[in-house]
Parts: structure tokens; C-alpha cells; sequence
């Protein structure tokens, strides 16, 4: 098959996020800005309290579109349906033995499952008590996030946004837009701006005839260190005339 | 030294959030909440629109210590007071040049300073539109969390709970190998430094009374991207000085 016949497979596309018998509207609401900030745009709903709700529209602020499209289901089996894996998101050990994987390692299994086109799922139980003994049976791993021991109650929408945080890193879509970048001082531009430092210097007695070397080094990795622009060269150089040629305040 | 003399530091223990100009208490109780749960106690509130507040204690949960024991200032600098790095948080594009990190790689740095036993800050702005260029100016480097360029909207509280979850992430990483570094200097050592700077630029005449702000921020930029050691300021504390009364060279 050539590369061209091959549909373009978005894992994020494949993700879906499950929560279970949410007790609060608001939760939901902002579960569904936490996943759109990140490109996750399936949710799905098992036996929600109070749904749709103006608390839920309300913390959704401009992931409202999400709700919309959330599929509301009457049993975990129905939100998994064509799922090749379902993680469920626990804060506490479980005596039975699922794998249980740090979110990192396990946005990096979901995504390399979503990355061939399958579906997975994660899986969030109630805000009191988290996911039944019933509903991990239908997971077939379990994801923790690491917590303080003393205090490990993560916020369910905090969950979310740091479980999606991480399938979205996993999505190999962790690039940051770079600022617009200004062109960079080049070395000659530089060494220009580092031999008037050193004269102006001298002029005002830093730097003596018995002066370590030392010194001038330290003062030019200071501004190798902050890769200057070729404009703040020409403002620092700007300043360096003026030290040598102080210009009288106007009106004296 | 042996290895027994050391003083053991917690990197979690130098890191403290600082919240600015926050508009709703609740998300206070809800940034409270999420730093908790990754094991971050010293949060900061600049000029807080209302605390304390039942709202802020009702989305703390578990975490009402935090809240009470939160230092609340009048300005951004008096937050940093003590601090060798304060990251900015940005979701838009800058034009001026601070550098700009991935959540990861900002964590990262930050435990690296925090492992050696210095104070670090991160800097979180309003909800409606981020941090001020004048509260920039207060920081060194700039953090980013990797979003949907569609929608990049994280909740205040979401935003915290991401950046305290790689703190966590990298805190485990960096107790492993502190490296040896010069102390870096305290945010009131580099705003001694502006000062004495812009001072002997007006003496100069290359700061005028109609000089637009942008100058200034530009110049300071520079030093913020070096992230200047203590020694380094002192240094460049001992330039300005000769700048201003200059030593004739012996011999005249």
C-alpha cells in the first residue's frame, strides 16, 4: 500500500473519555474544557446525576460544543463498545490485580493503540469513591497519577486535565508555539560589542593593566549566556558610547 | 563535606505558586486543592479580587491549610522576594524575548534550581487575560502548556494542577543528582540591580523623561535571559558604579 493510500490516523481522534455516574453537572462541564484544551473531543456519559445541566454548560465556557456532542449511556458496557482498551483512573490500591501504570506510561499505551486507528477509552468513576469494583472489571489496565500521599484527591476535571495533558505529550503534539523569534546578534556582531565593552572598561578604570582575565570572561558569559538579539546589541552598544560620552541632562 | 553534613532538600519544598490579581476565590481554593495533591504548600496571592473567601474554602477541600497559611502581597515583587527564578505562565505569543518552555522542560528546570536549596516561583496571571507585561518583567523565563491551538483555555486551577504535576514528575527525577552551580541571585538582588541600572542610565542620558517604557523592558529582558548568578550582579553593580563616578586611569 503506498503511503498516500493510507488514511491519516489522528490518535487523539480514537481517544474517548468515560465518566461514571458523575454526581456533580459542573464537574462535567469543566471535564469537557479540560479535554477540548487538550483535542480530546469524545465524552461519554454512563448514568450521569444531572445532565444536561446549566452548571455543566456554565464551567464548559467555550467547550460547550462538547456537551453537545456527549453520548449519554446506561451501562459502562455501552460507553466501551468498540473499544480496544479501556483504562480506568484510580486514586487508591486495588486488591485485585489490574496493571496498574503511572499516567505517563499509560497515555503512552493509549496513544500507541490509537495511533493504529483503534479506539480506547478512559475510564473516570464518582467524584466520592471513584470507579466500583464493577466497573474496573471492564477496564483491562489501570492508570494512577502520582499524588502526595498526605493528600491525594485530585479534583475529577484535575484528573482529567492531567490525564489529557498527558495523551496529548504522548500524541507527539507537545511542541510549544515558539514566539516570534528576532534575529539573533551574529559572532561578529558579537565580538564588535564585546571589544567596545572592553574599551569602555578600561576607560572608566573596571578593567586595569594587572586585571585577571578571569573577569573578562565572567562579564562575556553573562551575555553569551542571554543570546542577545542584533537590536539589544545595538541598544547595549547604544549605552556603551553614552558611558564614554555622558550626555548632559536637557535644561543644564 | 560528607555526605551526612548536607542539609537534605526537598525540591517541592523551595517551589511556591503565586497567583496574581486572581478575579474568582473559588479558583484560589481550587489551585489550593490541586497543590496539595502534588505536595506543594506555599502559595502567594497578589492583590487577590476577594480573600479569604467561603468560595475559595469550599473548592480547597482538604486543603484549607494552604489557604491559610497563603501570604497575601501587594505587589509581584514582594511575592518573589527570596526567589532565584520566577516562571512566568503565558498561553499567548510574546513579542519581547523571554525564553519560552514547555511545561515539562520549565518543571524540570525549576526543580534543578530547587534541588540546590533556592527558592523557585511560578507565576500564574488573571483568568481573563494571563500576566501583565509589567509582571513579566519580574520573570525570568516564560512556561507554556502544549494545548489545542483551537481552544487553549485551561481553567486557572487546571493550569496549576498541570504545572504541579510535572513539578512533582521532575522532582522525583531531580533528587537524584543535584548539580553544583553558583548561587543564583534573589528577585529583590536583580531588582536592586535594575534599580542602580536605570538610575545610571538616566545619569547618562540614554534613559530620557519621554523614553517609551518598551527600552527599558527590552534592557532588562537581557539580564532576565541570563539569569544572573549573585556574583554576576555584584559585578555588574561594580560597572555601574565606575560608570557613574569613573576611576581616572593611574599614572594621570
Amino acid at each position: 500500500m503506498s503511503l498516500e493510500a493510507q488514511p491519516l490516523v489522528r490518535p487523539l481522534d480514537q481517544l474517548r473519555i468515560v465518566l461514571c455516574q458523575t454526581s456533580h453537572p459542573g464537574n462535567i462541564g469543566a471535564a469537557a474544557r479540560a479535554m477540548k484544551t487538550m483535542g480530546i473531543h469524545q465524552l461519554y456519559l454512563v448514568k450521569p446525576e444531572a445532565f444536561p445541566h446549566e452548571h455543566a454548560t456554565a464551567m464548559a465556557t467555550g467547550a460547550a460544543d462538547l456537551l453537545q456532542t456527549a453520548i449519554v449511556c446506561d451501562s459502562l458496557e455501552q460507553a466501551l463498545n468498540g473499544c480496544a482498551l479501556a483504562i480506568g483512573l484510580s486514586a487508591r490500591k486495588r486488591q485485585l490485580s489490574h496493571e496498574l501504570l503511572p499516567a505517563r506510561e499509560a497515555a503512552q499505551r493509549a496513544c500507541s493503540i490509537a495511533a493504529q486507528g483503534q479506539q480506547v477509552a478512559l475510564v473516570f468513576g464518582t467524584e466520592m469513591s471513584g470507579l466500583s469494583n464493577d466497573e474496573l472489571d471492564h477496564c483491562q489496565l489501570l492508570a494512577m497519577i502520582p499524588t502526595n500521599p498526605a493528600f491525594s484527591s485530585l479534583n475529577l476535571a484535575a484528573a482529567v486535565q492531567v490525564l489529557c495533558y498527558e495523551l496529548r505529550m504522548s500524541a507527539g503534539l507537545s511542541t510549544v508555539t515558539p514566539a516570534v523569534a528576532n534575529p539573533l546578534a551574529t559572532s561578529d556582531e558579537l565580538e564588535g560589542f564585546y571589544t567596545h565593552l572592553e574599551q569602555t572598561l578600561i576607560k572608566i578604570g573596571f578593567f586595569d593593566p594587572n586585571d585577571p582575565k578571569k573577569l573578562r570572561q565572567r562579564i562575556r558569559r553573562i551575555y553569551a549566556r542571554a543570546q542577545l538579539e542584533k537590536e539589544e546589541v545595538n541598544i547595549l552598544r547604544g549605552i556603551l558610547k553614552l558611558t564614554q560620552n555622558p550626555r548632559p541632562p536637557e535644561g543644564l
